[in-house]
């Protein structure tokens, strides 16, 4: 854990509803490395773009990945200011109106800007974790990359600048007078929970399940697996 | 189902993975129907934003909502380009090389001009479906709005001019001559699944859970509740 906290502008600072906004390190890092998925937003000519996509952190750098001919890259090679979020959403929130239906829910938004990782060493290192940050140890069970996937894989880097976390997590809150009314209201909770491991149909011989997978069973929460994974890949 | 198509041009064109797109309305709104959250895209000075929200479609519109207060809305209220995604994860794929590890997902970008909804009679029907989307008839249940809730809730809307859909659900997908090797390899499952529904503890009296909240029971996937809803919101 740490007390360090991001910078807080006009930018990151939570507006809406403040009282919901964190700026530590530690409430940001942890909602980050709690996802396997962000929407990242970008601009090209004006013209905003939110790209889903495969993620992680390390240190107060975020990572992402795709080819090289893809149109975010191609176009924030040069350092383009970027927007990283993530979204738990953890329940719809049925209210005694309309106006106090909600949601409880728990994001990140991260600023920099987001640049193409060109040094060899610092790709080579990245392609690595892409894969162990998720799945702590597996590269070196695989067979190794070629120099032609190597190339044909280009990762993203950037620094978050700032950043800010959001949450909301009181379910029902309506307004005091109306709670005595005859109307029905609830917290309707959800959950993204890991299903049961498909092994590939063509394995080889008696290939088993690695142990270093044990935290993605099934009927668990992703997130507390990927919490899990993230805390092994990055001790 | 309809067999219209949204327009490709530079913006929307899936350009990697080309095969994984699709354009067509049926595909592209059957993905953001089963989805509660969304992230839009937006620039103010030339800085993306990512945002998550709840959002519903209406035929080609999209609709969303927030503070008058808010960033987002102040800034895209004269029709501001912005672009929502939703995105469904399916999967985490485990290949035999790092470059073959994936996911499984189904998502959507829309892109087209966001404003504020500024005419009473579209103000007031957006802010009941806004409700009656996710829980269907629910309005007509609830203590009426008041001039205040209403005037402080301000509604976002988005044609959708242009939108593709990005489809890949094929599992473990390695290089034909990798199958052989003695390396595990799986597709990792995933679903977002409604817990029991938390009635709030003040409700007062007698008061039951409506029967047009069946669709959303223990342990069904999101999703499905969400789809269920909105055919019967919008029949």
């Amino acid at each position: 854990m740490t007390s360090e906290t991001y910078p807080v502008d006009a930018t990151n600072r939570v507006k809406r509803r403040h009282d919901r906004g964190r700026y530590d390190h530690a409430t940001v890092h942890a909602l980050l490395d709690a996802a396997a998925l962000c929407h990242v937003a970008y601009v090209v000519d004006g013209q905003p773009y939110c790209t889903p996509t495969l993620f992680w952190r390390e240190g107060t750098h975020l990572y992402w990945h795709g080819s090289s001919a893809s149109r975010m890259l191609r176009n924030q090679s040069d350092g383009q200011p970027a927007c990283l979020t993530v979204t738990h959403l953890d329940s719809l929130v049925l209210a005694r109106c309309g106006f106090n239906h909600s949601a409880d829910y728990r994001s990140v938004m991260a600023f920099g800007r987001a640049r193409l990782v060109e040094e060899p060493g610092e790709t080579a290192r990245a392609l690595t974790m892409m894969v162990d940050r998720f799945f702590p140890g597996r590269t070196a069970t695989l067979r190794p990359s070629t120099g032609q996937e190597i190339k044909a894989t280009a990762v993203v880097v950037m620094e978050i600048e700032r950043a800010s976390a959001k949450i909301r997590a009181k379910g029902v809150a309506d307004d005091e007078e109306d709670y005595a009314l005859p109307i029905y209201a609830e917290r309707l909770p959800m959950r993204t929970l890991i299903g049961a491991p498909e092994p590939c149909p063509r394995l080889a011989g008696d290939v088993a399940r690695p142990e270093n997978l044990a935290a993605y069973r099934e009927g668990r929460a992703l997130e507390d697996a990927l919490a899990d994974a993230y805390r092994t890949a990055y001790p």
